[in-house]
């Protein structure tokens, strides 16, 4: 016959399998009850002996739960009587973990206006299957140098915080190479290694724009940069694209207020895939001096271009050191390897080392070495060559297959640089955005342009990857998209 | 007899250990010299056999670098008359790659209000000499185990874009470890693997404070932490601290609007080093319900605890999930690592899912991959176990050494938690950033904690990291620090 029962009906549920301690379990369960004032202050906890016999559980794990709550001040013992639920708690807030959805007064559930103005604006999801952007295969040439650099790079023993502009080795390689191949003029003192061009973006606009100030972007306009422009409150204007890229023409008609930045991608416009000739590279530069403003330059796909020379940076144009210039090597090497770079003017130096460390202190200094060895042992020149070669091979692949199984519904200029395709309606469709989401359930990724534009009048093109394409998977994926485009025509 | 001249004096100089080509060099050369407008539109340049006698440069070579300038517009190819300077080119901005510092007018060189107010304050650097905090040294049994572990993931053939929240591997892992060690409730999908805990702070405080709005912080704080604040542009108020932590009863007198976030570290709190108790704990969390504001936990150092049990998480103890938990694996595994991690209420991931690509697309791979596999393979708790007598030996190591050679100087309590101690005056020196000045030029690491202050009267004290100490430089640094006092005493 029981002379206590368990209080209020408490009864634990310890589940053996958990990785949560069979005591830690009880405690947090006592603690939850406690809080919630199911277990009311100074009310007299059942004895160990009587609440093993409840809950079945032995006496030392319930003393040891109690012990946790006695520490924590939640239980007090009385010396000879027992253990007590502690007075004098502060009532505690309603609610539960399964409340979350109030809104009103007393539980305003407030995200800044910057994820606001991002949520609004959604982002392509990365997926690896045709035609996905951005993939990377390499072959077992590339791969085995850069593990056999990667071994005598891995050291666990000893690690301090390092220089938040990256490793000395890492920025000397790259000014090498980008002075060759890019005609960028730099030191390594004026390098930024960062996981990539978006934190290079990130931070570049942190360090440039203030919120409310105004930004000229290009339209279209590569997303991610548009949503790091609006994370951080700038005001973004648009600025007309044709075939040879931003029309410099329109810096000087627009009537805002002259930008504190603006974003290009000259060597490669995304999406359009032109090239901004020399005399929009000089009247660019013209303007951004004369009107006292930072131009950002991406120069995103430089080192897959298959037919003539690449033209050189617009950083290396600037007399006047007006250009903060990006770099990756996600494409040319792999994604995952997270290095990409910002050169910055000398005298912005100071600025960007200031703000820096606070967006993530340092880059992870692995894959920065093995970078680094990979140009200073001269491995990069042929790696790319072969790279580019395996690109072009894609491209011509999926050009041929588009022709044989696609023509009826794409017209698809072959690009004469980057990783992708874009390609136009014959008229047998005309939302990008729905065709996009019945490739997507058919298990084709593509990237529909149309959400790119900002001001201009959208045009319906997708965006189809073929870097790391295979043979196999261009064939399933061009099959796959004439599938669904044929259901969609017969559905009109 | 020479029929012409090479034009304008122009005479290049080539490099020929440069690792820019002697075509590019030239082409780079003859460039600035036309952007220049030293050679002016519609000029003759000289033919290659006259440039080459000038220069002494192969034909070839000059060729070479005259097809560049003419494939990018400037210069044109005249059929039987040679090449020529393009006409047309618009004027260039005056100035050169010397002329940085102008600042006047037409050459405003302005940088956002966030870098200007960052700039402010100046960040500790880090170094790798006593007293350095955050240092680590492994011993060869989990140093071993990484690298095999790391063996295992290292494989550079394919690659692609990856999800931003992070492996899911990883998030499984650490969501078992922190349920069970530090009481978070919490499932894999809320979490947003980062590069460390900076980049978390800023990820929550970029989704949960707009520019303008209040943020309370500890005061005095954790230094980059309040550098997150003031570049996201959020007006701070420090909170005063005492040896139990953040005194909550403030909260409520603080006159100003409810602030959007609260940031805290709880359990060990920086610089003070002291622990919030349970009612603290409840009326934070309750203050928080009540104005529905945001709380950001820093569970700072919480690994590192010498004597008697850690408290819990505050996460843990929050039914209304206003807590948005931030932990890292930089001190408990390496800061080279570069993973840390955010743990934020369901109804926020969505917005938490809008920022993350935004601010640098996905966290890299590899290191997360080890890390999981090192929790989920049980490694873990030894590897801690080990660790912490480790940097329990370099504190009590220390502590001889102080009492020993600095009581005349230093008051210096034994830290029951964390990697440094914290130092005061016993009244021979009054100011710790002249003694942190002096004292790295003597090549002694010291942090100073009187900048850390916020508002309240900032007290002079040092903070002396022990993580990762030998005995020689635990010698080394607190004889060096005795002649430092020993001279300041004097010169006084």
């Amino acid at each position: 016959m029981r002379r206590e029962s368990a209080a209020a009906g408490f009864m634990p549920t310890i589940t053996p399998s958990s990785p949560v301690s069979a005591v830690r379990q009880l405690y947090l369960q006592l603690r939850d009850t406690i809080v919630a004032s199911i277990l009311k202050p100074d009310q007299r906890l059942p004895s160990t002996r009587t609440a093993a016999a409840e809950w079945t559980l032995s006496r030392g794990l319930i003393a040891e739960a109690y012990d946790m709550l006695i520490a924590e001040g939640y239980a007090v013992g009385r010396h000879g009587s027992g253990t007590y639920v502690a007075s004098g708690l502060p009532p505690m807030p309603v609610g539960s973990h399964a409340a979350q959805t109030t809104t009103a007064g007393m539980d305003r559930r407030d995200i800044s206006v910057a994820a606001r103005r991002v949520m609004q604006m959604e982002m392509a999801a990365p997926a690896q299957v045709p035609f996905a952007t951005g993939r990377v295969i390499h072959d077992a040439r590339t791969a085995g140098l850069l593990k056999r650099l990667a071994h005598r790079h891995i050291d666990y023993v000893t690690d301090s915080y390092r220089d938040p502009q990256g490793e000395i080795s890492l920025r000397s390689a790259i000014a090498a190479h980008v002075a060759a191949s890019r005609g960028v003029r730099c030191e390594p003192g004026q390098f930024f290694i960062t996981s990539g061009t978006q934190q290079a973006l990130d931070l570049a606009i942190r360090v440039l724009v203030s919120p409310g100030e105004t930004a000229f972007i290009e339209d279209p306009c590569y997303p991610p940069a548009r949503q790091a422009f609006l994370l951080n409150g700038a005001e973004i204007h648009g600025m007309p694209v044709d075939d040879e890229g931003l029309i410099t023409a329109t810096l000087h008609a627009h009537d805002a207020p002259a930008p504190a930045a603006i974003y290009v991608t000259p060597s490669h416009q995304y999406p359009s895939g032109s090239a901004l000739p020399l005399d929009r590279r000089l009247e660019l530069l013209a303007f951004a001096q004369g009107r006292g403003c930072w131009i950002i330059e991406d120069d995103y796909d430089s080192e897959f271009r298959y037919e003539g020379r690449p033209i050189a940076s617009l950083q290396g144009l600037d007399p006047t050191n007006r250009v903060i210039y990006a770099g990756t090597f996600s494409k040319a090497l792999l994604p995952g390897f997270r290095v990409g770079y910002l050169i910055v003017p000398d005298d912005l130096v100071p600025a960007f080392r200031a703000v820096r460390p606070i967006i993530d202190r340092f880059p992870a200094p692995l894959h920065q070495l093995v970078v680094a060895d990979f140009l200073n042992e001269g491995y990069f020149p042929a790696h790319l060559r072969r790279l580019r070669e395996s690109y072009r091979a894609s491209r011509d692949l999926l050009a041929g297959m588009l022709e044989d199984r696609l023509s009826e519904h794409f017209i698809a200029p072959l690009p004469a640089q980057g990783i992708h395709f874009t390609v136009r309606s014959t008229g047998t469709w005309t939302d990008d955005k729905a065709l996009t989401r019945a490739s997507h359930a058919a298990g084709v990724i593509v990237i529909p342009v149309s959400p790119m534009y900002v001001h201009a009048a959208a045009q319906s093109r997708l965006l189809l990857g073929f870097s790391g394409l295979t043979e196999a998977e261009a064939d399933i994926g061009t099959q796959r998209l004439a599938n669904v485009l044929g259901r969609m025509q017969h559905s009109l």
